[in-house]
């Protein structure tokens, strides 16, 4: 008897045939002779229905009161799909956040799990009971409804199976898997049949938006392995491993992409300690989420300049920032108000002398100009102009034998 | 300092601007030194919604699933509330029916409420804070989510009002009080300033659905005093009193009516006991609500004829069912499927003689006639042909001077 933790996100939840389609993928698992424990999601727009509702009272809607808003969505998804699965002659229940209950620590809305009670819940799948819990939702130590960010059911599953020591993990989602690249862009993806923690966290804070980043990390530090699938069709999806648990043949696994993004340099920056300090400290207090950054030697000893990267919606704010602060100096700043960021990504990569060269060749042969590089132990990333997004990552895709 | 109850239902809680309607309703009766517990209905239409989404799954959706579904609406209007007059500046705070908790008894869909702290919400109180409460459900001791019928939002706030001893209850709604006939169709009926409960509990099972009866029953069995009121002008409302506190100086309060009636005669019964009850029996285990009955002293001593109403489109079923009916012995049947009820309601009819023939003399004069009587203490009903229907109301409102 396997025990295991399936969790449904918003799209797979998104309407009654959806949801009685989820009840039939929970059924044959559990006729398989599997104990089933179902995370889901709000149903699909859901939650920012809720939100907007809330910010038609205020922008600044007080954060206890959204919590106790927002997790009404997972509720009425627990309930329906408890409700389907009855409907099919399963002893189906639904246990809310009080009363499992799902203890959380931390702040409204970014709070994290942190007990759960096991008895009743493992009682009821001894008695070939399915269990429906809600995702993305817990409570206080005080007794208050908290919630852990969106795509927050992802991190319920992740806890939900470290807690109840199930034996796997699956994310099912609208996607089949995790890609090689894009797949909507660049039609020769590949499908990933495995992957490790690292490479996908690479990868997901690069914009393919699979799982949720924290999720990912949690299973990592107690090594749950994780599958990701689609709901939608019955073929495999992509399973995420420790490394040690793959066979690398290749030294690139994927290449992802981020558009939309801006580049600044300040030129002539004085070259003494607490520059990077005073200049990026303001544009941090405004949230403006600064990407890479890069500093080369000065080559006077005396100056050097700065390059980084923003969201491009924050240019006009940075740019105002930056000239308001008086705690710097610097002689010009110039921008690229449109660049994006190409990263490739590997667990291999450490051990295949040449990647970066290759990465650079392959570049300059499609006439890329590299703005700016930066490195890391599984990814290398670089700044290049907007338009030749799709052109490099079609060429690296190639170039590394994705295709 | 006094402590009320405030109880919004759907359509006054039906939008945004509707809820910060509310919030500012409430500011108001905070800021003139009122403590405020707020109880609040799912915004209208939000029920019907999620019963609809059940439907879809199973016309036998799973009780206690459907609790758990239905009781997301007004967690969603509590958090709304809450988070408006937070926006108001009022230390407001929404409570769940698990926080409180609000403990029930009874079945699903159809509970009780039997317990509710009162400390962390009396405490809030004392510290100026606002507590928004959902009504219409509660949690059974075994710490199931249970709801307490439709409409049971007013049970909840006649609950609170005992359980919390406070000054008053006021049922806010669409309409500004209970009028002495229906004004949508008798433009000359007028509000209603006091009510007993009984008058109430009359007009209300007669079509007049201001409030859910049972939780005027409860307010009657506990004396706590009611005041039905609109949300939406600053008039006056009803107040829902014990006769004693009414000066009675009509002897008539209001006239009522209820349409879609059908009138059923079974002729030559034979006059026997327990031929009532062979003829009721297997129309209750149908579910076919029987209204009057009205049975005759028999001439010959031998046989009998009884007279019922039912409502119109259980006509069928019902004739089907007095066919199939080895029981009893009955000579014919006839029947009247266009009929109505007209009922005059007033606490004052005992002790004024001659509303009886005042009432007959009135239909009469209108050349109305009456297919059957019923009385009771506050009550006279009689049955009509139904196209007579708002002929026989106005008469009857003008001759017991109530236009």
């Amino acid at each position: 008897m396997v025990k295991k933790v399936l969790k449904f996100g918003g799209t797979s939840v998104g309407s009654i045939k959806r949801i009685q389609h989820v009840a039939n993928i929970i059924k044959k698992e559990h006729d398989e002779g599997n104990q089933i424990i179902a995370v889901v999601s709000a149903m699909s727009g859901k939650t920012s229905e809720l939100i907007n509702l809330s910010k038609h009272i205020s922008d600044k809607f007080d954060n206890r009161e959204m919590d106790v808003l927002l997790s009404s969505g997972e509720q009425v998804t627990c309930a329906l799909l408890a409700g389907a699965l009855i409907n099919l002659k399963l002893k189906a229940k639904s246990w809310l956040n009080w009363q499992i209950p799902i203890i959380t620590e931390g702040e409204h809305s970014n709070a994290r799990i942190i007990y759960m009670n096991v008895e009743k819940i493992n009682n009821h799948l001894k008695q070939n009971g399915v269990a429906i819990i809600p995702g993305f939702q817990g409570i206080s130590k005080q007794g208050d409804v908290t919630t852990i960010g969106r795509g927050g059911s992802d991190a319920t599953a992740v806890a939900i199976a470290k807690i109840f020591d199930t034996h796997s993990c699956e994310i099912y989602t609208d996607v089949d898997g995790v890609y090689s690249t894009d797949p909507n862009k660049i039609p020769v993806a590949k499908k990933i049949d495995k992957i490790s923690y690292d490479e996908m966290l690479e990868l997901s804070s690069l914009g393919a938006k699979v799982m949720q980043s924290s999720a990912v990390q949690t299973a990592m530090m107690y090594n749950i392995p994780l599958e990701v699938k689609s709901t939608f069709t019955e073929r495999d999806g992509t399973k995420i491993l420790n490394q040690e648990n793959i066979d690398y043949t290749k030294s690139v696994t994927g290449v992802a992409y981020s558009k939309d993004d801006a580049k600044i340099t300040l030129i002539g920056v004085q070259d003494k300690p607490g520059v990077a300090a005073n200049t990026f400290e303001p544009l941090n207090k405004a949230q403006i989420n600064v990407d890479m950054v890069i500093q080369n030697v000065s080559s006077d000893q005396k100056t050097t300049d700065i390059t980084f990267t923003i969201k491009r919606d924050d240019l006009l704010k940075t740019y105002d920032i930056l000239k308001k602060n008086k705690k710097i100096n610097y002689k010009n700043i110039n921008h690229n108000e449109k660049v994006s960021k190409i990263s490739i990504v590997g667990a291999g990569m450490v051990s295949t002398p040449g990647v970066t060269y290759k990465m650079f060749k392959a570049l300059s042969e499609e006439k890329i100009n590299i703005l700016a590089i930066s490195t890391s132990e599984i990814k290398l990333s670089v700044i290049i102009d907007e338009e030749k997004t799709l052109n490099a990552v079609k060429k690296l895709h190639t170039v590394f034998e994705l295709d």
